[in-house]
């Protein structure tokens, strides 16, 4: 059995928890999970006696060569189209289908192209669910992944000098990756000098790296599909004296509540403990304030996946107040998340002082029964480029 | 009145005849378009007396300084809610949204937080219609985009050598790019050589270019936030003699069939004319049943956007099969698309002869009432390299 069929094997075995015949499988992540596509138009129809692929001829004589199950090519017309057809012919009643990534007119569509008797239910995270937790063969390819990013940092940061543009650092990381044998960048890679730092999502701009400039560079790779994520900090001297201590203590700080993060991970943790770790280091030096994004989240096929690493979700206020109808069903109250081995995560506390600057110290974070195995081999010493 | 403003009056005036009293923006094309935001979290609340521009923590400082209407930052839950009690104070009654842009989890979301009486209306594509005709300002940006393009594209070529693999010409496409200033490049880069190039979506192998493969490059740049993009051919030699035959004709007639489609290229005239014109030719070589994808699309903001210069919509039949139930109002005819001055679209034709090679030739061009300009200043001549 190959891995993709096992994968398909547990999903499959999920449906009737769910009380689908079948799921309607739309995420791409979630499509590349159960049959190894890498295009950008492809959709798994996935039921208990096997799974159908839909793709577009553009794909056809790769998916036909590549895809172990049932391959579809719609020749015209959208993919929900031709799976309609199928799930006619397989007389399937109770479609799942997966409502984060079905947007409004595709369900509209869809909808409308059932049989009669054939009915839609929202079935999300079923395949998020299985993703979290990483089989040997995927950890694997992460390992790589963050290993070959940061490769592409210490070639990159080995050549950075004082005068150089944001753009120009950010360029020369992207292109070491892709040197190195990436698929791309798992995202658009963050360089921020000086000021800019203290902007969480800065794009890297035409600022030039200058004296007691902080520089943060945050940067993930894509590598056979799977991702890595990493955030370091270096500080671009003056040639006269040591790093001015305002920056050294932000710094330590936010090293300080990183350690103490990662700390706290380990199987059977719930993931905000984590987050609050990282928060109580950060009010001790007067920057919880400062910290305004969450201590971290999953990372696989996508930079993004479960599970969040966040403070545990307030009490909801602001629907409530302009809401004078029933409520659907909601998550009443959002379950815990809680660590198991074979998630990998991030770990990213930072603090962001405006018009001075920002730190971010992040690393790729294997979760193991006894705690856990940071990946990310560069170092998080303070380093002073010259 | 800045150009934002200008945008955000047009579309706010289109409001009334799509019977809403708001529009809520989420595409983020859209949302760039109405405010310049370039983020990955905003949303726009558009109504006659203005434009709501909701974002999280990570740009407040960004958002506060760069965008021109009232600025919402939402610090804790989805932006959706935050929106939800803007809906409320205003009273707003009829809010429209985008449904090719809201997932069915973030519509039940909206749905929920709604105040009584307030109902949500699909109101697609107003902004896309807009979008599709450039401003001046918008034509200057794609020029720069287009002709940085090309030299990131001279420069490599230049440099291409016969056992260079697939990647390694891709990320030295992408690197030159980013050296001349792009903000990264508009989608994955294709490099295919030999039989690769019959994969109208390839990725970049670890295959390395032999002689006697023809190489195609499909590239394109995003600069401040706007897309070009271009294909090119050329052969890789084997050192004794000229390209073979059966090389040469395949180039020559997908460009045959490029230039009388652009030949026909006029503000006025239907979309679908443009794509028969390239079949016509195609066909005449008996090539039309290997060009598996539609002539081209328009480009902005977006690398897909409207129109689509492809066949007319066939007459429906998978889904009438399928259906047993009331169809809600569809399309009925779908309109036929029209050239319009000002819009911008990529000519691409191809054909693909599985295991042997592909050609595909495509430029960026922009209508005119007379005709089109090409804005593709590289060369199509037929390039054999050495």
């Amino acid at each position: 059995m190959s891995e993709f069929q096992q994968r398909r094997a547990a999903a499959s075995a999920a449906l009737e928890s769910r009380k689908v015949d079948a799921l309607l499988v739309s995420s791409l992540a979630n499509v590349r999970y159960l049959t190894g596509y890498a295009g950008s138009n492809g959709l798994v129809l996935l039921t208990p006696s096997g799974a159908d692929f839909f793709t577009d001829p553009r794909y056809a004589s790769d998916a036909r060569s590549n895809i172990d199950c049932r391959v579809h090519i719609a020749t015209s017309g959208p993919l929900i189209a031709a799976a309609a057809v199928v799930i006619a012919r397989k007389k399937l009643k109770r479609i799942g289908f997966e409502p984060a990534w079905m947007n409004v007119s595709e369900h509209r569509r869809l909808h409308d192209a059932l049989p009669a008797g054939a009915r839609l239910h929202p079935a999300g995270g079923l395949l998020e669910g299985l993703r979290a937790i990483k089989s040997p063969d995927e950890i694997a390819k992460i390992r790589v992944s963050v290993k070959l990013n940061s490769e592409a940092y210490a070639r990159t940061i080995g050549r950075v000098r004082a005068g150089m543009q944001e753009r120009e650092i950010a360029a020369e990381l992207d292109y070491q990756m892709r040197r190195l044998g990436a698929d791309k960048p798992a995202f658009d890679t963050i360089v921020a000098t000086g000021p800019n730092s203290a902007l969480p999502h800065a794009h890297p701009s035409s600022r030039r790296l200058g004296p007691n400039d902080l520089l943060l560079i945050d940067m993930g790779a894509t590598v056979d599909g799977y991702t890595s994520d990493m955030t370091r900090m270096s500080f671009m001297g003056n040639g006269r004296g040591p790093t001015p201590r305002r920056v050294r203590e932000l710094y330590d700080a936010v090293l300080e509540a990183q350690l103490a993060a990662i700390a706290e991970v380990r199987a059977g943790v719930a993931t905000w403990k984590v987050d609050g770790a990282a928060r109580q280091v950060l009010k001790r030096h007067n920057l919880d304030k400062l910290f305004v994004h969450s201590t971290g989240h999953g990372l696989g096929l996508e930079i993004h996946e479960g599970p969040r690493i966040a403070k545990p979700p307030p009490v909801k206020k602001e629907t409530s107040q302009a809401n004078g109808k029933k409520s659907s069903p909601a998550p009443k109250n959002m379950p815990e998340e809680i660590f198991k081995a074979g998630m990998v995560i991030t770990i990213e506390p930072g603090a962001y002082i405006e018009g001075f600057a920002g730190v971010r110290i992040e690393d790729t974070v294997l979760v193991t029964e006894s705690g856990c195995e940071v990946l990310t081999p560069t170092t998080k010493e303070f380093v002073q480029l010259s």
